[in-house]
């Protein structure tokens, strides 16, 4: 079911800023039945989106009542929420009194399979380069070209996500996953200062995590880690078994954090 | 008007990925009348985009047609044809059959003044820096928050444009415009192929001038410049009257850049 505004609804305004610019932000998020156990997360997010984009932040509650209404009846669903400046005079300048669009929209979750989870992922290491720009990084904004672009590298269905490096190369992120890497026994994740998306599970393993380090992680040092996974908010904890010909064994860390996402009540993938 | 896929209408899905990603292309071009006197090179330019994003190109016939339509008895308009991944599957995997919107949408010409023409336009200087992405850069993609962050930094109706630069301090261009400077007597204009977009005007003026330089234009040489101007395809030839506290006189390669402008049918402004 998809709200728009409050209502139902699956259209939008061909005048919106969203579509003309990309100009908005959205969260994806995963409910088990009735529960998003890292909800509070996502709306920190969401608002320090709107905070950097200098759009009025939503009313969590009002969102978490169109979330239930739109999830209801689903044992296990995605909801995309998607903020946009509204429509307003064409071109580039802020309205002076936005009027934002706000779609709550849910989805069934797709079927998980146990395999990659058990025996990790492989990742194609992409050759687009992430752009470095600190005014967006960090933040789920719309404009996401990079990704699509990046998503169509390869299509052979055994490859889960591609690795993405930046121009210095420095690994960043998977397309749709942040990256995590046990070097010397100790966890590392690639800062998100310039470019990227600090995802909500990864601000959840920052906090989980006893030792953990928020660093520049060079190409080289990210393939000579012990151990590599992915996090995502939809998704959990996906070990990496391959980046292109460099092979990985999912390590105790991916577990450890594995264990913890079924904690927090996502319960489904068996690992 | 608007035409969504040929048919009056104003309302997307909020499922299109234009919405959702920014997946997608526009171009804004002006009419006089039934005549849109850069129609080919915008066609040439939406055609270059859709290569670059593995997008099926429309058929500028088509184009052309639904244009007249949106258009139609309107003495003076700009037209905006935003092209769309279309829906699909969610997440950033293109579609294997992609089925893109078409979005053909006439606005009526605003009424432009004689004195910036006459006498040039105040530029802010941003302090936003454009990220580099060559595999981006040139075309005219709906990730757009860059020129709206710009955009922002001033609310000064005095002034009219903001000179955007790189992390490398090159100056690139104005938020909604492509930037000439005249140094040592020769037009230059900045390289769009790590960011900007490559603009039809300044297509146009590149085959025009007789001597005309494409590189590198470091912003200290850019304030050095003995004139300075502004090309839109929807505007036309603006000259810079200031950038900050430095002050320009509009100058000979501009007012003749303007008399080109005038002969190619866009005979409102006087200059």
């Amino acid at each position: 079911m998809i709200l728009v505004d409050g209502k139902p609804g699956d259209r939008v305004p061909a005048s919106d800023r969203g579509l003309l610019y990309g100009d908005g932000l959205f969260e994806t998020i995963r409910f088990v039945g009735e529960a998003a156990p890292l909800w509070p997360r996502h709306m920190q997010r969401l608002a320090a989106g709107c905070e950097r984009l200098r759009l009025p932040a939503p009313d969590p509650d009002l969102l978490r009542r169109e979330a239930q209404i739109a999830t209801q009846g689903m044992a296990q669903a995605v909801l995309r929420i998607t903020l946009t400046r509204g429509s307003g005079t064409r071109g580039y300048a802020m309205p002076v009194a936005p009027r934002p669009t706000r779609i709550v929209a849910a989805f069934p979750m797709p079927a998980l399979e146990a395999a990659p989870y058990r025996d990790g992922v492989r990742l194609h290491p992409c050759t687009i380069r992430l752009a470095e720009q600190p005014l967006l990084a960090g933040i789920k904004h719309l404009n996401r070209l990079e990704q699509v672009l990046a998503r169509a590298e390869w299509d052979d269905p055994a490859i889960a996500e591609g690795l993405l490096c930046d121009a210095r190369g420095n690994a960043i992120s998977a397309t749709a996953a942040n990256l995590f890497a046990v070097i010397d026994g100790v966890p590392v994740t690639p800062a998100v200062d310039r470019c990227g998306v600090a995802g909500v599970l990864r601000a959840e393993l920052l906090e989980t995590l006893p030792r953990v380090e928020v660093r520049a992680l060079p190409l080289a040092e990210c393939l000579a880690a012990a151990e590599l996974f992915l996090s995502s908010s939809v998704r959990g904890i996906l070990p990496v078994r391959a980046v292109g010909d460099r092979v990985f064994a999912p390590g105790p860390v991916a577990r450890a954090m594995q264990a913890h996402w079924r904690g927090l009540g996502f319960s489904v993938e068996t690992a």
